[in-house]
């Protein structure tokens, strides 16, 4: 039976566990933070159910714990970020950060990450330059490795590849687009999996490359099906294309305790001024008007009301402010990563 | 029964056609071949089917046949292009242009339009970024009406917002991303009326808000679907904002003989420089191998080998080099229009 827990008590617990594999506090708080805000937005997949995946990926070599990122290109609106191969989410803050400064001086930027790992949930990055007054865009390439197979195609070659877009709205929160250029994330999948359902159709083949619904057939050898056929095919090669070949990722040698093919991936995010070509505030007036107006469509049978994207991740972090529930799997694989860093039982929080 | 047509003589007779209703030799020249290459990449849905409707456009008022685009706007990286009601053609052009001089000077330009008609298909102007050397990118707000549900709506309130990213190539003909962020193109429903055949499920809802594939129930009040329920939606949604809020096209009075939902349409184009984070031969080597990487995976059962984006367009242009079918509709009213600008029977040409 699925137990609730207060989400601070998780970020604690995440950030001591995250501590014991050797990172500094505020890395270890930012990226505790981060999960626990996927959960909050009702992204499980992107939550604390990685804990101990990237607890795995500190023991592997795959991530260095107390590293930072840094800006290794500095030219006009461009730059590059290289993660360092350490945890995703501070290269991820650093290139949005550092391409919104960008856009305040040139009216756009565009950062290439390249040393990149799991990022987390790449609306996090998109709504950060919102909640700063900026649009922001992302394009993965490469990140979740070669899970999906193209379009009209057997085997996988591609990532699940996301893309993301940001943009403030005047007396509210922004808009936030953000979603695997697959038919699902994989961590859908693993959400699936651990809850013991099926998936819809159209979402993955089995390792024939055959249509199925079984999510145990996605780990013996399936794949991800891309998202509308050649539609999500086709924005999952401009990511690869923006993410890799853009920034340069691909020719980065260095990569510790990995396959090469995700030591290759990158990321490419961007940032416009909202001021750049009308008044910043006219700019986010109409963004305004544009999402009642959509909000105001009278709802298909069987829909409540039509939200805009971003609406359902803030009424979940309203309903899920006070605690929210973790299945028995995701729980018992927190516990025993917990265990397995050196933290007592009496450390772990209590459901609430 | 379709009668067959050599690009070059229709090119001719859109031109005589545009210049007879207005339209400067080389306006006319630029926008009749623009639609027959739509034709030779595959895209019939944006071709010389578009012939009698632009027409109608110049007569009723909202397209201003003579008139040329021009930068409005001028602040580092960032431009604005008004195309001041006259073919869309031209604003596109320009913009791209713009945009790619603009990423010359500092890695990366992004260019709004506004006072925009039809641009014709939009991997044109990505193309023609990539075949320069640069990476476009493209997002269209509005421009297709209000045509699509949103996702969990039962009435129609946003356009096709097409999406469009070209890049650059090794030693081959680009990558090229383009299509409607709904699950079919406006285009497309008209060809399936000509051709008098349904859509698929999952394309269009009646006038009630309910799933169907005839097409006539489209034009009696219906509306389009997103591609991929929230995923084609997200996009749209971010198309019109880019597209309209970002480069002030809402705020436009201006508008011609029209309702004022068109005239308020508007369009990001941005150019990135593949040599702004690495050498530009260094990027486009790693776009040959994604995509030959891609192509080389085993096909599903029923499809012949693995296409990438760019590659379907690039096989129809080879088929139809020496000539191409129109429906007898689409010529039959192409005719009509021919005679109605006061071209003589014998200014037609005669299927090759």
């Amino acid at each position: 039976m699925p137990r609730r827990f207060r989400p601070d008590a998780l970020t604690a617990l995440g950030t001591r566990i995250f501590e014991a594999v050797g990172a500094p506090s505020d890395i270890a708080g930012i990226v505790a933070r981060s999960l626990v805000d996927a959960n909050l937005t009702g992204h499980d997949s992107h939550g604390v159910l990685r804990i101990p995946h990237y607890v795995e990926r500190v023991r592997d070599g795959r991530v260095r714990p107390a590293v930072r990122p840094k800006v290794i290109e500095d030219r006009h609106a461009i730059g590059v970020v290289s993660g360092e191969w350490g945890f995703g989410q501070l290269a991820g803050r650093l290139a949005m950060d550092d391409a919104v400064r960008r856009a305040q001086e040139f009216g756009v930027g565009a950062v290439g990450v390249v040393r990149c790992n799991h990022f987390g949930r790449m609306g996090e990055y998109v709504e950060r330059a919102a909640d700063g007054g900026y649009v922001g865009l992302v394009w993965v390439g490469g990140l979740g490795q070669r899970a999906a197979v193209p379009h009209g195609g057997r085997r996988p070659t591609l990532g699940t590849n996301p893309i993301a877009v940001g943009f403030p709205v005047d007396g509210e929160h922004p808009v936030v687009v953000d979603f695997a250029t697959t038919a699902v994330a994989a961590g859908k999948i693993m959400v699936a999996r651990a809850r013991h359902v099926p998936l819809p159709p159209g979402c993955i083949v089995d390792r024939d490359g055959r249509p199925t619904t079984d999510v145990e057939d996605f780990y013996a050898g399936g794949a991800l099906l891309p998202a509308a056929g050649h539609k999500g095919f086709g924005l999952s090669v401009a990511a690869e294309l923006l993410g890799q070949a853009l920034t340069g990722a691909d020719a980065i040698q260095d990569a510790p305790g990995r396959e090469a093919v995700h030591g290759h991936s990158g990321a490419l995010f961007m940032a416009l001024d909202p001021g750049g070509m009308r008044p910043a505030a006219d700019a986010k007036a109409q963004a305004r008007r544009i999402v009642d107006r959509i909000r105001g469509i009278p709802p298909a049978d069987g829909v409540d009301r039509v939200r805009t994207p971003g609406d359902p991740e803030v009424e979940s972090r309203r309903a899920r402010a006070g605690g929210f529930e973790l299945p028995d799997a995701t729980w018992s694989a927190i516990v025993e990563c917990a265990r397995s860093v050196g933290l007592r039982d009496d450390d772990l929080p209590q459901p609430a």
